[in-house]
């Protein structure tokens, strides 16, 4: 077994930390800032300083590679993502990223023997913060191989049409033309050149740090729905219209939030995950009843049979009236539980096992370019803990030996890929 | 007794509607704006042809006064505003001014005898639309009359320096000095120079359509206070963090909202009104967990033991968590009832019984510039229907009958104060 070195990853996360920092312990590195760009290029000159190629596609994911003993060979690549929302945190994708720079310079420096090339990637634009939508590039360069519906949202023409949050005057095309990084669409990751992938990632969630495990082998990332919930009530004057005559469209979504809880937590399913994030209302102004409040739902759950449940009460909404308000409720989208390879999750188990690293099965709640790429490719996932279960926010944190603990086992598990 | 001309005041109320015609149906026609200033141009064409003087104070409030018989008494004046909310009605407002106006041509082309110069008069900036706040000029004229914590809400400099909420670089002051309709400080409403005011308005609820009168003389204008409720959680991502170890402000806060509702119906006060119209949720991402979320509460009743009831329930959502969020309750502002004129409410009482017009007493529930002007002159206000209840929007209507009914009442009211 080999394990990575826990100084010179600190030293990755640390040096990685300063570009965007944003003052108080976080960062906000957009895809394709300037401070993106710093991060790409200290990542260019520390594999270069190991004599890795590097590449980049068109659009501007970047690749750096080591060659194996049998040049024929596939690659296997470990990816992640280097951008983060706004004030985001040290950990969430960069971690993926550094992890990977680390197995390649220990199987380097310990001149590890390997006989596929082995790659690390930086994937451009997955948080979608300055150019949505989120998972940007993985979406345009697994396209072909995506469901219908999810491969529809991610044409390319429309991607480089995004418009940045900040300055609408400026599309994510706009930003690729500019950037030093974008190259050629023949490096695109892909089943001809690559064989497999493995992503390293914070878990974003308490699950690793509640039981006391520092590894988490990533079993699928869950199915979900989102639907948008609507009243329609009717604007009145505060002061002038009788309670008995109201249509008051927020009470109305009050209640009916207070009824989704009850009857969803009626299904005792304690993993079950859902989630009100966000709230219109209208007009909102304090001395108008509000005529209109849409609100989201999003429900996260492996079984598509559970989710269908809590999508029948959801529905169940609209077949009445809530305080004198019309209620409609519409989906905005849905995905399948993505399931990742058993092959490459037992690779990563037995790895953690083998070094003594606590470990456990986990499934990922949120998002990730993996779950793109699991379509095209071999791929799976590694999860190190999240203090607290804190991410997209600047107190995320994992401390240090955890992460090398995630390297070492990405490290173990692309070796016994790569012996198949 | 006296009645005023149906189609007279109907060629009015067709007229001034033109004035920011928002094209479908209503208006849109901030205080100083070039549509308030084509109202305003149209007002002193008007009220110049029946001979009436036109004098504007240094907040631009524009007086059309006829003389009467006894030059030494002070005036008897008929005002209210020409602006309108964002996307208003035909009526809110102006049609005080236009009832006015009918009153004036009542008495000029029926040489009416009356001993009081007699004025009608437009208040600028009523709805504080474009510049907040609302009831400007009658919180700065009356100032030195207002309770303190109200005056000090409405001093002159800081109502100069209210920024347009269309364009901050431009403040009240600065279109105040652009109009022409600025005029000197000794022109101003004061109670040398007047002996009472009237104001008509629309009701903008459905008492007096449910109720089927025409006419409703107001006692007083409702107290109220105004709170914010503020809920304390914790962000997280909506896919890994379990149901159990949440912090929702948002869920929270539905909860909170729905025991408001229920401890408040509890105390069984029908004429009771409250109202959470506003509602900010922070970040307000679907895919986050709200950490913050703060809502409006309005409550308006006449009695202030009441009102104090409902203060404590509201309070009281301080004293538990809500969804494991921490709850704070925060005055914004609050006012006591304020009650009209009693001699003035009975001229109106009394004219509308003598022209046998079906009336009611009322309380208003909504502010206006006459409980202002009531702390400094004897006043009192005259309602007409709001169809519907409706105001504030565009469907705002009342039938011109109802409307000359009104007026014809304000005449009589006038006329009787007038032989005093």
């Amino acid at each position: 077994m080999y394990t990575c070195n826990k100084d010179r990853l600190e030293d990755k996360i640390v040096t990685f930390s300063k570009f965007g920092d944003a003052g108080h312990g976080g960062i906000t590195r957009y895809s394709l800032s300037p401070e993106a760009h710093q991060a790409r290029d200290e990542f260019v000159k520390r594999m270069k300083a190991i004599g890795a190629e590097i590449e980049s596609d068109d659009m501007a994911n970047l690749y750096a590679t080591i060659p194996g003993s049998e040049p024929d060979l596939k690659r296997i690549v470990m990816a992640s993502h280097a951008d983060s929302v706004t004030n985001g945190g040290n950990y969430d994708g960069i971690l993926g990223v550094l992890t990977g720079m680390e197995v390649l310079e220990t199987i380097v420096s310990e001149n590890i023997p390997h006989r596929h090339p082995i790659t690390v990637m930086i994937w451009t634009n997955e948080e979608g913060s300055l150019y949505p939508p989120a998972m940007m590039s993985s979406g345009v360069i697994c396209n072909d191989y995506l469901p219908k519906e999810i491969a529809k949202k991610f044409k390319k023409e429309d991607m480089l049409a995004s418009k940045s949050a900040q300055d609408p005057s400026v599309t994510f095309g706009d930003a690729l033309n500019a950037t030093p990084y974008k190259g050629n669409e023949k490096n695109r990751l892909s089943p001809d050149k690559y064989e497999a992938m493995f992503e390293l990632h914070i878990e974003q969630g308490p699950i690793l740090e509640d039981a006391g495990n520092e590894v988490g082998a990533v079993t699928c990332v869950l199915g979900m729905f989102n639907y948008r919930i609507k009243f329609y009530g009717q604007a009145d004057h505060a002061g002038t219209t009788p309670m008995h005559k109201r249509q008051d469209a927020l009470y109305a979504a009050a209640q009916a939030l207070c009824y989704l809880h009850e009857e969803i937590d009626k299904l005792g399913r304690p993993e079950l995950v859902y989630t009100t994030g966000e709230i219109v209302c209208h007009p909102n102004v304090h001395t108008v009843i509000p005529d209109f409040i849409d609100f989201s739902i999003d429900v996260r759950h492996e079984d598509a049979d559970l989710r269908q449940k809590v999508l029948d009460i959801v529905k169940s909404l609209e077949t009445r009236e809530w305080a004198r308000c019309k209620c409609k409720v519409e989906m905005a989208w849905a995905r399948d539980t993505v399931y990742f390879n058993k092959e490459l999750v037992e690779y990563v188990k037995g790895s953690a096992d083998e070094l003594n690293i606590s470990n456990q099965y986990i499934n990922s709640g949120a998002g990730h370019d993996a779950q793109f790429v699991s379509y095209m490719l071999p791929t799976t996932m590694i999860f190190v803990p999240s203090k607290d279960g804190h991410s997209h926010c600047e107190p995320e944190y994992t401390p240090v030996e955890q992460c090398t603990a995630g390297a070492s086992v990405m490290l173990n598990a692309v070796l016994k890929k790569d012996k198949k």
